[in-house]
């Protein structure tokens, strides 16, 4: 099987450039719109019974070529797999979100960190039971 | 960019056969290992401060041109990304386990269900205040 990612929508959100996001989205009141490709559409039956979800979405800007990175607020680098820098072999960002208002193919969910344009890749519905450790 | 996924190692499990997987691996006390290509074994440097991390797997069994799903015990189909089905139009796996140690390339880990010779995508460190919802 293929492993080429498929877009099934485009994230809009208030942050236009990278230096607009806040580093974590679950520190912000901000609405983003995760906007679902016509064809995709019927994936999102029933979605609305859920409160949280995770999305995923592919972080187009990041460097795949890097395996250390050093996070903010540090001054020794590290494995990109030990950190949560965009940039390594798969940049794929992963953000647990509210679910605000589903309008036609538009989902608003709040606590997303992604750029304007990201592109939008999966939804899952977020279970505390299997997602969360106490 | 391209959206081709790299494999950055594999999974090796004791579930054999998709019948042999728990429904979620949360439930589970077995051990699986995180076999690291060497190539990509510089991005682990690290990884054995965090007790927890998400893992991102490639369902490669799944069929990507789904988009409704029934859920186990439900007899109704709803869209996939009102679901946890492994057949959705980008099947990324996704678990919290627990790092149990690390020997060389291999992570040890509890509480993943992939099952065994599935491509690992990545590896991030969990984090309570950014990945769980209270």
């Amino acid at each position: 099987m293929s492993m080429v990612l498929k877009v099934i929508g485009v994230i809009r959100s208030p942050y236009k450039r990278p230096e607009d996001a806040p580093r974590q989205g679950r520190l912000s009141d901000e609405i983003s719109c995760l906007e679902i490709s016509g064809e995709f559409r019927p994936g999102m039956d029933g979605l609305g019974r859920h409160a949280c979800l995770i999305v995923l979405y592919w972080l187009d800007r990041a460097d795949r070529a890097l395996l250390t990175a050093t996070p903010p607020g540090e001054t020794e680098g590290r494995g990109v797999f030990a950190t949560r820098s965009q940039n390594r072999p798969n940049p794929i960002g992963i953000a647990v979100v509210d679910l605000v208002r589903i309008e036609g193919g538009t989902v608003m969910v709040k606590g997303l960190d992604a750029i304007d344009g990201t592109p939008l890749l999966d939804i899952k519905p977020y279970s505390a039971a299997i997602d969360s450790l106490p």
